[in-house]
């Protein structure tokens, strides 16, 4: 199944950078005259763009954005409507095709949000295959009250292998689904690292066999992964880093603000899909403008080298795009950032040497680039913000070194110190976005494949998270909200237990109409359902032993469940409920605080619990000791308490050899490697009996 | 804190590794005759020997070992009276002398797990500070009923960072301690590497002064994280990886069931200290002959350079010890295997060239490291397996390769190609020894500071990992075992869930004896607690009310509590509880399944659960929609949603740029950067004025 999966993702990615490719040659190509040459831009551009929106609209509208949000919310817990098309193949191939168009069209975005998501599709529908779906059902579970946890686990490997073969980072890919989880069992760690590591395997190996046979060098084009950088390690600039760090997350965090608002606006109009498309359109001529008009601003540098293809020293694949008012043998350093694809800015901004772009220039396509990726995030497209972070990250730092050094605060001796500034600028800029500490910072090593940078990547991201932490939440939590799901999580512990909220200031009181009676009229119950949309699971109450008094509790009852019933005592005016109440496995007292409920809810997974002041009868007590008696008697697959109590006794009696067991040691080896001979050959004797019968018997 | 432990630390590695170093130079000046060599050697041996265990003796027992299982088990929720004596100066100061001494002494042991033991160690000592408790007591928890979880984060976090020092593998050190506890938040993830990163970045800062100034240069004798390794990447020898990664992980089980007979051997016998010194001793003895001895099975090689100090090729550091029966120019190939410092060793295994070594030496050299690591293992001396588990894998990689070599099986033309095997065999031992393998891969993968490896790592750790748990659990588990600890963990959840046990199975029925009425007599308090001695909680139920029924359940009440009961009211005959008794926090029904019990005790710290049948009236119900209305509106740190209101609003009536908030952002940070500014005007202000007040009184 993951094997699958990983070859099946790096098919995507080499399509997708194929068709990338070949379209931004086209765009390259351009020697014409300003007026001819701008409107062949524009239109191609708007033409990839509306075709990307487009095919959204006609293939599955779910594919829109990055993703990710919505990943993490379904991750987290929530049931909503809107999963109801999120995980189908429909979703998948309009995510595929409209990534890649709207990549190609020069707007600012990334495709590895779309690629995650495109990974968390695979994944379930390759998980809701027969065979593994008779698999999943063998492991039943306990009741309607948690949720599908196998889906959710299904959802988090497929992300972290997305994650994987968008950025090479197999070992990042698992700590984001880690990261992005609110629920995490260890045996999801196995089983996403052993998913991972099939995927990266088979991306390199597949990568190494296309470069080998010469077919891939289009792959080149536009993959990040491509550099592996050797960066300086300088301890003494350790504050300067710092200062990047704090700026970087306050820059990040007015970026989602910036983008919330965005969004809030878009959404007053975007009623209609036709809206949505009319926008993607009007983004897409917006950014075809500034980018063609950015370049007049630019300066002329010298090329470092003669040759006029590989102008720019350390990124050897960057254009030039001769012309743009500068001569032969010079480039306009901000039409080479604002023409070239995204690999190779994103690796000129982090190897180039000092003095490639000038400061000014650095500054103007930033700011436009920050405000366009403002603007585009959250469009009717399939969008990320991996790559315009390191990009506009990268400016980011390489303004701050190049201020550092004309400052001559900093030793600009080493090196590649500029690139390790566009490293740390990229990096604080994720922080402060997304919040996520470990994943980035491993993505980030693994990308630029620096291990010596990891301190200073550690230090930049958590510092600006703490920043980011500081004005608002995430860009995936704001989306989140934006979207309105039910999402829990995000709020530190020690704010939780300084409000010293209890159960029961949490709690809605049953009122009559939303609790059931064990026998209950039909009638009521139909009207119930209508009252209480949004509940998905309603109380059960016994009748009271005296009038007057209040039932006890009995369990819950699921919303399925009711109308089912309802369907099958179509015409009788009394349901009895009890076939389909369900014990409530968890049950807390009105006292406990919000913190206790909190990790509840996350931590088992269940989105009802009742509250409850006394109780019946004490059936018993399972303490520690009851359970790990249970696990080192009746479940322990090696019988290591059994083996150790023998040998001790071995031991006492003097027979220190025999208590060493290496017989049974030798044995459940040879059972390891002769036992699925042994059964091969079994069936191949049944075969042959069989077949002998068969012929005794035609006889 | 987190600073200051970062530094001592470092500190810790500094005077461990130069004393090693020294004591190395010691043993390395021979160049006597054969016989007072040998015995100058073991006198040296022994002594160190010797003085590490009598150092444990005299300072705190509770040093020996490696401590990983120990840390494992407190981390997993374990009461034990072991914990006592484990966190306390005493045990660090017997951890770090012992340690160095041992790792002098020529025992096949390593420093790394002893490192991680003082880590913790560190982490609860400041944790226990009086500006630290405080801060402590104010986030209070609900109940005795969960255990003191913050002191496990801290010796969480001090793992992390214990692991980062040994190291210089930040991220493995977090995802060690990730995958050493059974309980996780996420916040722990953001202190942990917060914590790391400082404890990184101070440690390899004062590194770099310290080389900068020359004074270092024994710095380099011992440490691990020394050398930077170029690898290939042979994606088609895959084959031969995996295959290695299936024996190493069936020896490496092999090795723990071996170590596992030891240390029952061991504990029959060791009921005195004065064995267990003796039993060192004797150990050292052994592996000083063996030492000593096996070098003569040694074949000369040639040198690969004229200098006789630097004869190795890729090994720079390492020492040839000159005769052993061979002539100038040439070295003993198991002489050099047998007295060079561990950190050397490592590198020479991992980069060497092929042909370094030769099949033979490695082979014996590695059944006698195998065997004396096992038998080292647990004894009465602070000892890792890490240091162990990488020198054996290495030449067990390294014997792959060359027999692999020698058949014509793979293509060795590659650079380093020997190297890689045998990092994958030092990964293979480790993965079927600890069974830990995200933390594992990310541990080599910084040590050799080679990412392009990490796929196949994480390959070869999956593997090994699948391999021995088919035949025995992890070492760390088996130690805990032996220890005879409450562990919970360890068993994977289709197991569990083929068991099909319950509530109803597992539980503890209540006798009469082991729970109180609310108002109970003194004497059969104090004859319950002696009773049930290993009990740290009763149930406690109402008086029925009627009798001949079964009282309701009430509460729980903790042991302490009650002791504290009985000694305010001595005289007294009958107790009355109430003022003590604690409303149970969880409470199960009898047909819960065992998962849910395991995950409901596991991630929620509880260690005892009282299973209830009915229940009394309902109170209410909290809803995951009650619990995200509550983060949304009274905790919401930045009023998102409301805010989003407004804004909407505003976007409705026509403000669109007033929507934007760009004052409120604006005065967030105007607030962030002069609050404090303000703050301490402030109080300089209300000082002025106090100091002004006091003139005025006093005249």
């Amino acid at each position: 199944m993951t094997a699958v999966m990983g070859f099946l993702q790096s098919m995507l990615v080499a399509s997708l950078y194929h068709m990338r490719s070949t379209l931004v040659i086209d765009i390259v190509s351009l020697h014409e005259a300003w007026i001819p040459k701008f409107f062949k831009f524009l239109g191609f551009n708007l033409l990839l763009a509306f075709g990307a929106s487009l095919s959204l609209f006609l293939i599955s509208p779910a594919a829109a954005g990055s993703g990710i949000p919505d990943v993490k919310a379904y991750l987290n817990g929530v049931e909503s409507p809107v999963f109801r098309n999120f995980f189908t193949i429909k979703t998948f191939v309009a995510k595929v095709i409209g990534s890649a168009l709207a990549v190609g069209s020069s707007l600012v975005m990334g495709k590895e949000g779309p690629m995650l998501h495109a990974g968390s599709i695979l994944a379930v529908i390759l998980g809701s295959s027969n065979w593994f779906k008779q698999k999943m059902d063998a492991a039943s579970h306990w009741g309607t009250y948690t949720y599908n946890r196998d889906i959710r686990d299904l959802v988090a490997c497929g992300a972290a292998c997305g994650v994987c073969t968008a950025f090479k980072a197999p070992v990042g890919g698992v700590l984001f689904a880690m990261e992005m989880s609110t629920r995490w069992r260890k045996e999801l760690t196995w089983r996403c690292f052993l998913v991972s590591a099939i995927t990266i395997v088979v991306v390199k190996y597949s990568i190494s066999i296309c470069v080998s046979h010469g077919h891939c060098s289009y792959l080149q084009w536009g993959s990040l992964a491509w550099f592996q950088q050797a960066y300086p390690t300088p301890y003494g600039q350790t504050w300067a880093f710092v200062l990047l760090a704090v700026v970087g997350g306050w820059v990040a965090s007015v970026f989602t603000s910036f983008n919330t608002w965005v969004c809030l606006v878009r959404k007053k109009w975007s009623k209609f899909f036709s809206f949505r498309i009319l926008e993607v359109c009007v983004i897409s001529i917006i950014t075809s403008i500034v980018l063609f008009a950015v370049p007049l601003g630019g300066r002329c540098k010298t090329c470092d080298t003669q040759d006029p293809e590989h102008c720019v020293k350390g990124a050897s694949m960057f254009m030039t795009f001769g012309g743009y008012g500068c001569s032969d043998g010079t480039y306009n350093d901000l039409a080479v950032l604002a023409f070239n694809p995204q690999g190779f800015k994103i690796q000129a901004l982090f190897s180039a040497p000092h003095g490639t772009f000038h400061v000014t220039s650095l500054l103007l396509y930033s700011a436009i680039y920050y405000f366009l990726a403002a603007i585009t995030y959250g469009a009717f497209i399939p969008s990320g913000l991996f790559t315009v972070s390191l990009i506009f990250g990268g400016c980011f730092g390489r303004i701050w070194a190049e201020v550092l050094l004309k400052l001559g605060l900093i030793d600009g001796s080493a090196a590649g110190i500029v690139g390790i500034y566009a490293l740390l600028g990229a990096a604080s800029f994720l922080g402060g976005l997304m919040r996520m500490s470990a994943s980035m910072c491993l993505v980030l090593m693994e990308m630029t494949g620096a291990p010596n940078t990891l301190p200073f990547l550690m230090m930049v991201l958590i510092i600006s998270k703490g920043v980011g932490d500081r004005f608002n939440y995430s860009v995936f939590d704001h989306q989140i909200m934006l979207k309105g799901f039910n999402f829990i999580g995000g709020i530190p512990e020690h704010i939780v237990n300084r409000a010293h909220l209890e159960a029961e200031d949490v709690m809605s009181k049953p009122k009559v109409s939303a609790s059931f009676a064990v026998v209950e009229s039909s009638e009521n119950l139909v009207n119930t359902l209508d009252a209480h949309k949004t509940s998905g699971a309603f109380p059960v109450i016994s009748v009271p032993a005296r009038p007057g008094e209040v039932g006890d509790f009995m369990g819950i009852i699921s919303r399925p469940s009711v109308m089912e019933l309802l369907a099958q005592h179509e015409d009788e005016p009394e349901i009895d409920l009890s076939s389909k109440v369900e014990v409530a496995p968890i049950v807390i007292p009105p006292g406990m605080p919000l913190t206790f409920i909190y990790n509840l809810m996350q931590e088992q997974g269940v989105n009802y619990v009742p509250v409850i002041r006394c109780h019946g009868p004490l059936e018993g007590m399972v303490t520690r000791g009851d359970i790990v008696e249970v696990q080192n008697h009746k479940l322990d697959r090696f019988h290591v308490k059994e083996q150790l109590a023998q040998a001790a006794s071995d031991i006492q009696g003097g027979r220190i050899i025999q208590s060493m067991m290496i017989e049974k040691q030798a044995a459940a080896l040879r059972e390891a490697i002769t036992g699925p001979l042994v059964r091969a050959r079994e069936l191949a004797m049944k075969d042959i009996r069989e077949h002998d019968e068969l012929l005794d018997g035609s006889q």
